[in-house]
């Protein structure tokens, strides 16, 4: 591409939006154009680098024999409330009439439609397993679209679908397509983790998130330090408290059988307060969460209340963990405002506590961290303004009061650290956290949508049964503006070469269009095309300054100058963009041979 | 790919909507799958066909500096609000609201958004000309979707939009861009023209379409048979009434100074029934239209008046246009309840005539055919019930009754029929009538759209101006239904290499996974797939019967069968889709060399 002849245009300042670099860059150097809140344009050096990425994703699909295909992006509305997801989906789904009034939707992600496609079509295990995918447009309606087009409301992303005849077959299948994601992010040069995740609204009973590293990562990933074990801080367990004591040494108090005491408080309403005031270990003093679920749209407001140790946050993803594996179904859940909780349970925030004879508190859904329950001598909430109790002792003290709560006394309900222990690390490795930005999900769906939508299958045993289901989304957009959040300096984009629009630049520094230097350039320009090389020739009329920053934006790997001084001494100079600084030469004796000098050229972009 | 491994059924029946050869082929060999009225996934065998044919559009388009881009498929309303197009898109544009309320709508065509682009960034004519295109899904809210992928919904279109200086830029790169689409469907290998057009709505001034020729056509194309001209029906020109009187003799009546007279003709109300009545050619006999037409949705209907030979059909473009050049704006134009024109004109449908007295008619918009005012001693009706006029000479008669209509002597309104003198041609030779069905569409558009949206940049001297706009559409999976209307016979699909899902299928008629016949189809599925062919295995647990018959109805361009009788006999059957009942035999003797064998079949792919 000849830069004069060339739509291109780069910008001096960021758009007023932009809060994260990949948004910036990618404004600045004309990758992209917005429309609107979340809409964009894929400009023509964008659309390259998503070429590229699609064509690494489908040679690692096909080479695991995966089918493409392409689903609609206006879905009718049938299907979606077959599955019954029409009227779960909220307002992030957009909806639409069509001319006879029949319900639509801009599909946010494909399930029903590709059971749609496979239902009635195979009847036989023997046709299974297979997996398809599409590289296609979606549609969320975002509340808040930002970062470009990290979070947009359009955008491109890989979808896929497995269909297997049972639980064996599925985990085969999904470690295969996990196996192929490694290859992809892989190839394209990324620093990536494969971390487990939480599965969300999506459904299904486990899932992995493929992050790609960089500071401005949305996710906190924690991962072992010796690379046994990665998660989402969501799902990352903590070490249970036999674990940390064995291997930090941790105290969780003395057995003690002293009677429960009242002590006075006033206005000590923080944890830390109290600590200090008590000189007791803040993980020794109970914390009390109130909140309130419930399980649909139209249903009820139930109180919950949750305790764990002082020095803890509750980790929310968990708890609905626990709440799910004992068949809750939580449509909404939130905190119970200040003023509920005290008309509820007659106490004031602050100074709840599970010892009381309240019959709302009793009663109440309740959840204690297994933390809390292998503790001696804790402190909690009186229930009563002002007043802590101590020396609780949750064998003695809770058993009765919440016989079916400590049952469950294995429960992990709080966010991990850096710094502890990772209990899945067979060397007791610590926990380093890390940014992370989620380019790749996927998820064992099971049979959730099979069964839903009535997609059968005759089993080697005869026996009907409903599809064994995994997804697997990967962000095709996202994944390249990660990969900008991970790759760039200050002065613009760094491509990985996989996906780099152009391979190399030649910068010519003529200023006729017909002098030695210009004439030069498109010769040589000419001769790296001849090569296979994806190129583009700077012959605009304007000055090396404005040419060098554009360059350095836009990421193009390899740069070669033409200019006058070089041709005199017979030497071109290019450089790496990965290593702006180091300068080299080519040079050449006698007539230059353009083939010949396109050919070291290729050599040297086949070094990167 | 492996067919028992892969999602792929093929189907017995037609599906009961299916009107057209290639619905009906595509339904039953699993290139689609319908999820509502125009409504469609691409299955995998479609998927490839899609992506090969993108790839040919993308290599000659890059050929020729095209810079391919995305734009979005929901677009924000306020776009449309600022071209005006908003309210004049009727029910086909699908529309929706965002969660706060914000309008959208789905990209029936991309105009706006690429001026939304352009605009503000290219401020020079020294960025110009340059042009922008994406291959993406569109969606259309057609009121009658049918035919498969040939009148869908939503669809895949390449569209590209060119941005110049000037005329003479716009019309230069017009014909760059339109030589790139005769390469594309020479390469896919297509018969088809490319013909004149009318602009329709999406407004310009000149406009061409490409047709591939095939029996089950919506349109009808007439071309010289000389080659030298081609055109839709709707704009193919008739011949002069000189050249007819020059070519073949056609006479165009006598001169006569006999005055008008009142002839009975009880009920005959046809022109054939007049001129049998009075032994008058029907070309001599004056046919009467009316219409009614308005200028905007809210507009006043009026009256319209037409008339044009007998033996002539009007064409309602031809009509249009001619409105058009007299600045008649014209929103609607239909057809005048009879009722409502014996209201207005006082006289009954079939004896309406131009020579009159009633204001009404006199003063109503009046187009004559330039057959009608060449020619002499006319029968006309007498706006009288079972009364004729004749005598009538269109000098002496007409011109003092309509002096402002009668200037405008030289108007083709009707439609040419194939066997007429094509007036383009330099050999007068007579049109032919082929069936087509439109694959591409490129207008100069000119300033409509950089008017609207006010893109402009600064001229040579210095002055700011609107771009010079041309677009270009092609649609994608318009072109593969038209492929196999073009290309298939009683038992499927025959692709063209070009756009074919696979290059090969190897037939292995082995029953057990594991006898000789099994091992070797799979050896030799292998060795193609590392000569770089594309290729499918048939290795299902079904009967050759099955086999022979889905391999010839999805059309793989070449065959290969492996089965017992021919490893006895050291030989393999192979056979060209195209030529089905040829069979031929690839011999070895020895040791079978499969490196060697498979050398020998990418030869017979490169010979198709």
């Amino acid at each position: 591409m000849r830069l004069s002849k060339a739509f291109f245009v780069t910008l001096r300042d960021d758009p007023r939006d932009a809060e994260v670099i990949s948004h910036r860059l990618m404004a600045r150097s004309h990758y992209i154009k917005k429309h609107g809140a979340g809409v964009y344009s894929y400009l023509p050096l964008l659309q390259r680098s998503l070429n590229r990425l699609t064509e690494i994703v489908r040679e690692e699909f096909e080479k695991i024999d995966l089918q493409e295909l392409t689903m609609p992006y206006a879905i009718p509305g049938e299907l979606w409330k077959e599955s019954g997801r029409w009227s779960k989906m909220g307002a992030e789904m957009a909806r639409f009439k069509d001319r006879k009034d029949n319900d639509f939707c801009l599909g946010p992600t494909h399930e029903e439609v590709v059971v749609d496609i496979v239902r009635g079509q195979v009847n036989s295990y023997k046709q299974l397993p297979f997996t398809l995918y599409q590289i296609n447009t979606k549609f969320r309606d975002e509340i808040r679209p930002r970062f470009g087009l990290m979070r947009g409301r359009e955008f491109i992303m890989m979808d896929a679908y497995s269909f297997g005849a049972d639980r064996e077959e599925l985990d085969r299948v999904y470690e295969v397509i996990s196996d192929a994601y490694c290859r992809i992010f892989d190839r394209i040069g990324l620093t990536y983790v494969r971390v487990e995740a939480d599965t969300g609204n999506i459904g299904g009973d486990a899932s992995h998130e493929f992050h790609v590293l960089a500071q401005s990562g949305e996710d906190e990933i924690l991962s072992a330090e010796d690379g046994s074990y990665g998660a989402n801080v969501e799902k990352a367990p903590t070490p249970s408290p036999q674990l940390q004591s064995k291997v930090t040494g941790k105290s969780w108090g003395e057995l003690t059988d002293s009677p429960i005491e009242e002590v006075p408080t006033p206005a000590k309403s923080t944890i830390d307060d109290v600590a200090d005031l008590l000189d007791w270990p803040t993980h020794l003093c109970m914390k009390t969460l109130v909140f309130q679920f419930r399980s649909s749209e139209a249903g009820e407001w139930k109180p919950l209340v949750v305790y764990v140790a002082g020095n803890r946050q509750l980790n929310e993803v968990k708890l609905k963990q626990a709440m799910l594996a004992d068949n809750l179904k939580v449509q909404d859940l939130v905190q119970m405002p200040e003023k509920d909780v005290e008309k509820l349970f007659d106490a004031p925030v602050g100074f709840l506590g599970p010892i009381s004879k309240k019959e709302e508190l009793l009663k109440a859904r309740t959840y204690f961290d297994r933390e809390v329950l292998v503790s001696h001598g804790l402190v909690c909430g009186a229930n009563k303004k002002d007043y802590h109790l101590r020396n609780i002792e949750p064998k003695r003290d809770l058993a009765k009061l919440y016989p079916h709560s400590i049952k469950n006394n294995d429960l992990d309900l709080v966010a991990v650290e850096a710094g502890e222990v990772c209990p899945h690390s067979p060397s007791h490795a610590p926990y380093r956290s890390d940014r992370g930005i989620e380019v790749g999900h996927i998820f064992k769906l099971g049979t959730v949508y099979s069964k839903a939508l009535k997609a059968e299958f005759t089993s080697k045993e005869g026996k009907s049964q409903p599809f064994e289901m995994g997804c697997y989304g990967l962000g095709m957009t996202r994944t390249l503006s990660a990969a900008i959040e991970q790759n760039h300096d200050d002065n613009g984009i760094i491509w990985p070469k996989s996906i780099a629009p152009y391979d190399v630049i030649v910068m010519s520094l003529g200023r006729k269009k017909d002098d030695e230097v210009s004439v030069f350039a498109d010769k040589l320009y000419e001769s790296l095309r001849s090569k296979g090389l994806s190129v583009v020739l700077d012959e605009r009329d304007a000055g090396p300054g404005i040419k060098f920053k554009d360059a350095d934006l836009v990421g193009y790997p390899l740069r070669v100058v033409v200019g006058g001084k070089g041709l005199e001494k017979q030497e071109l100079e290019y450089s790496f963009r990965k290593t702006a600084a180091e300068k080299h030469g080519l040079a050449w004796t006698g007539d230059v041979n353009f083939d010949d000098l396109a050919s070291k050229i290729n050599n040297l972009w086949g070094s990167i």
